[in-house]
């Protein structure tokens, strides 16, 4: 628009070049063109803007949930509590809340689901982590397998669902305490496992530095970390790898 | 193999079922005929062997490279030493030495390479970590774009290359010290950002810490983080993604 | 079962080996009649089934404790409130709540108990860690003998004691803040000490890291260390030694 | 004042040497008349009293504050709770009390602002420490410019602000979790950037650790840090040293 | 032998009562008869003397073997080095030494061997520890399986084991990095897991603590952990716990 | 008493010397007329009982006190709310509460204050650890001298007050966040320097982390340091180094 | 350069607008002619190129200063050492060698002295890091005034300098182990105080961490802190503020 | 001295009030005549001086010694090694090398030795430790009683031992890994115990920070650690206590 603008201006002789060289520089970045860079991430990447609920005021909520809502656009919010959909329902209708997930949301414009993340989770504690990871998936445009509670004490219970994670174009592994379901997964599939540690648990896991390390060490190639707790993360990088392995994602 | 006989067995009755269930839980796991778990995972992946140099004898080296000499197959080491390299090179004669990265390799068949993968590093330090994580993405398959030193303490260096780093299916980025290459890179593109924390530094680094935290808390979406000087586990999952974003990699 | 009728099939030509073989990786793992790995392990150690009550919802347990009293089948469920009892014992009647302990089980087979196994705590506030401790081993089969309050500030208070502690298959010791309860005790007797430290305590006993460093570091031999608070965890591999110590345990 | 007097009476032989040498030792510090010493570093500097309301019970701030409103002295007390303001204003009705900032003042005498200071945060959630930075400063003496919510994840907004930073003579840079805002505005100006890390994130944050380190480790110069959330620090320091910048302040 | 003295002097009348006392409580503990407190843990557990040779002299150690030599006495020695070895053998010919283990014994008397303990490494770089462990259970009278390289990694490579590991009375299984391995092969295996996290590994293992966290947070039952690197004292563990499984352990 | 039963039976032949030695390993060790191990240490040393009231419910509490009020015994509990002294009251009137210092007592017996000790703190809001020093140091028998809020940021403060500090046997020392006090104290002063670290603070001061290091670390010779927030223990060592400066404190 | 022949080249139609918004995008970030950002900060600044030698080979140093010096232009390279020095006078003659500072340096323009800073020790070990920070002031123009060997265990002498001190622009001071220095002295100037932990120590100075915490937990108004033993950092930030100090440093 | 002359000038009218007044503010604090403060604390203190060794030249060493030398005074270093001592012994031939203790020394004047202090250690690798502490409260006028090796883990070792250690004014005790040996010996001794970490062991001993969080917590009374190997800081306290106990310590 306005870098439209300042070159016409240019070219007619409207203003000198000097005087548009002064103006290129304070104009915002976002003004030169670039559309990779000017225009935020979020909508570039073409997976719509994502906000963080936790410690915003209902005020501030009502004002962007009702930003998006009068036009008629998709935002997702994480780490949202019951108490803050139950005081925006009413003047936001549309909302949608997944409890499990924590996730808050205006979807007006479903993606068309494709490609595969497997989530799977070492104890049924890591429930709100996965759900967050699992749900992000799918608002971003995975299918999403979710195999809950197959951590490593009980090995079976994860080899005898081995095929289904093998499906997967990439897989989500969340785990408290020990943490080692994801290297474990790792050892057996040929993608990408993301590992998220959870702050589940007591005594020495630290509230998730436990894991956190065992993920990190993991001794199988393949294996991603993202920081404790941070099933959307998790669901992101899920969300480009599978685009990634879709048809229509290169050029 | 051995499961094929077993029921061939089984069906002409050479074995009662009661002994064939018995042979069924003795054998290997990998003779059940479950061609997925049983053999090695480096095998099934397509990715080759890889072995760790550091700490291992070179008699202990010598038998190993030897054998993959002799089977003219393809054999990768990570961490080793010049050292290594002199010891073995008459007996080894095959073996190719990249000193920058460390690795000591046999490389009978090289793959064709297709797809990119950019490789950051934020200073000149990180150089043996990143050029780690280069020649394990070149050895499986992937062309890689080197840029190095392009810190955030000096952002325009960055910015100056940012079309060369979205060209790339993924993006390693190793950084020491502050560590916030990753974040500012994947705010940046919209491929997954692998980030590497490196053990370079003094003082409050504390020998990877402080930028393994910083990779951790990234604001940005998008980034997966691997261990302190983990190149090759970067090298690793980059190739995984790339290869996940060719036409053949899809059923 | 399923592989006895799946090995019957191929006898009688009804499938064909390359099915069975499809089958048979197909199979959750427990179905190929090895025993030892398709079962819970919480099943064929014959310890019978536990389950981690904190953070699991009053319906969660509901369902759980219903199904297993609607069987008259053992379980105990650990860290578990007086709140969740008082809320579930209207419809489980048969519950049997411990509040030092915080277990809540049903236990309708009561082990006939046998061996010994000594349970001590350095102070008071270590009681329901130790009690935790105690009606675990005891739940699962052994004497337990109580010796609270026995820390090392008064080192005649555990000499006194000495003689009932050296008649045990092995001895629990729980402590907080210093933690050198357990390395005292190993030093008095042959059987093994296993260490649990106690969050008990302030300043820089950070939430147990003192004592659990403590017990990694005891200069006598023969000391055991578990997590942090875990009690549950000494109680079960106090019974695995006691069992051990029992003439019907060998083979 | 007592030591004029004193002098005075050893030059008119009231008191022998001998007896002013014990009095001269036992006097306080202060009435040496060594004024830089014996002053409250305070009332020296012409920065006025501060004082910490944190824990402080309403009854010692009405002490406090209203000894200062008897004198219309100013007064800034930092980390002021608005129960602690709506306790006190009917009774010292002169307060300001400003929220955000959690900021409760005496203002009778408001300085001339000169000079400019830059604050600036990551993230939106970072308003509390830099509101405490910004209103220090104004109080102070400084002209502040506030440019809020210029994360690294996004990188262009911080840099559409560039020109309106580098007008200032200091820049206070917020941010928690990555924290790598300090150091790459530290690579765009010519002026010190003190930085403040906060609490605010989740998981491998650790309360401050992280972005505490990445500005300690920044690999640009001119980076100062203060403690995780001290806004006030951050804010004291950033007008000692625009003060450096009047004409007025040198000899 | 004093206290057997002084009663029979107490009893002849030749000394007083008030003198007996006295001498009583003077004695060194060992001499009151108690000869469960007042022997040396180590000779009064059957299992003899055991020194730590790290940071001896070699004259300091030459006097101890010396002693024991003469004495045809067994005496084991851990942390011992080749250096230290070369320098004694010549004096002590004796000496066994065993360098995977860098155990230097003396073992005139043989016990023999009985029961069974399993010894797992997740590498082959946890060699030294595992060895070091697997030496002294054999020293205190066990049978050692020895199971290396069957990290979690590789999961199939544990199973195909899994029978040979169930037959022992107890298991040691030393891991760094990630240090899974105890965790999964107590959930299949109904004897106590002896976990000895080891220091090997770079980057965020931080020298064993990584895998102590992993084997402390187990979420299998029956995982008792050792300090890092402790492979003597997860021996000593398996040999206590293996004399409990005999026979002949029971009065 | 048993002991001498025991001799007299062995001298009158009552009972033989084999008995004998029997029944004196098996009385408990208070028995064998060591006076100075059998008896409760805070007995011997004339210190009185001391209890920890945190975490003791109301009933706990009634118990221990109502016996010493019935015994007209001085009793001194550490760590006590204000509700727990309001819950018991009514039923053991003599109770004293002081309420800064946490400290709940009987105190029938008042000891002669003798010596000096000086207690400082670095600021107000040390009070509660300062107080609990003092008034137990007082209870053991300490004259004190208070002297607070003279931190290092205004060493004039500390300096003007410096011979009073002087003149004490030894000095306690509590001080947060930089914990700076006790060592330029230990520079100014002969005497023994008690450091008590206090969790007061924020950021980076970790709960007392950072002035309990500062302490550890004091270049000035002469400072003993206690735990977190330990005033009771400081108050203990101080009163035990009060009294070693007493005349009849000698033998 | 090419942003203006480009806009030239849309003024006289030789490019079309849209050809020409593309190329503003694809231009380097330097190119459009933002001299602020594209010129390297360290260039903008004044203050010369500043390398880090530590870990550069003699064959890249060379390549370095042998451009410098055939440019005749200023370089100073930090951490360098004697034997860097060595291998280098021969071909690199203009080179200057500080041992204490561990600089090495090309001087052809030197600054002419101003303002005045103070570097004050708590010790004489952190001479390397007070030297350090004493040259880079020099070298980036200050006045420098050593006070070293004044920690706070011996308070008497720091005050015995305070007046020099106090007619510093700015005061760097580096300590060890407890880090009281700055704290101190930043509550007798009324300057920015900027604060340098040192790795001098042993034990539970943790390499600096401990003086690093005392220095974030400054009481004092004032400090600013950087990395541990960060000299250069600090000589920078004391450079820069000196600068602001300086009539000629307004516009 | 020069107070004297300043105040004599006074007198006499040689300078004005003014005028004296400036000058006693611009003399060294030492010059006020306040001899409590003027002087270094080792001489005011009367335990004369003492230097650090490590880190410091021979050149500087000799300097150093050789001026104590000329002056026949006393002169102790710590941490000084055999190789500064052969260097030094030439020229300095009253030099007295202890090596077990590190310590260098002139000793022209010996205390009279009186009062006692015990030193224990736990293990015979904490000699180096211990032997500092003892030959620092030797030079300092203590007699030492060294009773080492009497670690927790045989407690009968320490119990035969306790009535000469009951003799003491104070204890020193010394202990690495677990660190539990102050804490035990506290509950069975009247005097302050002065605890030592030492960094002697491995794993999870951390360098001493497991026996310095075990001491810091314990739950003996009159416990009182100072940092991790601080032999000689443990000496100065244990001879600042022990001359407490002196008759002639009192005015």
């Amino acid at each position: 628009m306005e870098i439209q603008k300042l070159l016409e201006e240019v070219k007619v002789g409207a203003i000198s070049i000097e005087e548009a060289k002064k103006e290129l520089v304070k104009l915002p970045y976002e003004d030169i063109g670039c559309a990779k860079i000017d225009h935020h991430r979020s909508l570039r990447s073409g997976f719509g803007e994502v906000i963080y609920c936790a410690g915003k005021s209902v005020s501030q909520l009502k004002d962007i949930y009702g930003l998006f809502q009068s036009r008629k656009e998709n935002l997702m919010g994480t780490r949202a509590s019951r108490e803050q959909y139950e005081a925006l329902k009413a003047q936001i209708p549309d909302l949608i809340y997944d409890e499990d997930a924590r996730i808050l949301r205006l979807e007006y414009k479903k993606p068309s689901k494709s490609g595969c993340v497997a989530v799977l989770t070492g104890g049924t504690s890591d429930l709100h982590v996965a759900e967050e990871a699992a749900v992000t998936a799918e608002y971003f445009g995975c299918s999403v397998t979710r195999i809950y509670d197959v951590g490593v004490a009980g090995i079976h219970r994860l080899l005898s669902r081995i095929e289904d994670i093998r499906k997967a174009n990439c897989v989500i592994a969340a785990a408290g305490m020990e943490g080692a379901l994801p290297g474990v997964v790792a050892g057996l599939v040929e993608r990408p496992v993301i590992a998220v540690p959870t702050s589940i648990g007591y005594g020495a896991s630290f509230g998730g530095v436990a894991p956190l390390l065992t993920m990190l060490n993991s001794c199988a190639e393949g294996v991603a970390v993202v920081n404790i707790d941070n099933g959307f993360g998790a669901g992101y990088l899920a969300a480009q790898m599978n685009r990634m392995a879709q048809p229509e994602s290169r050029g």
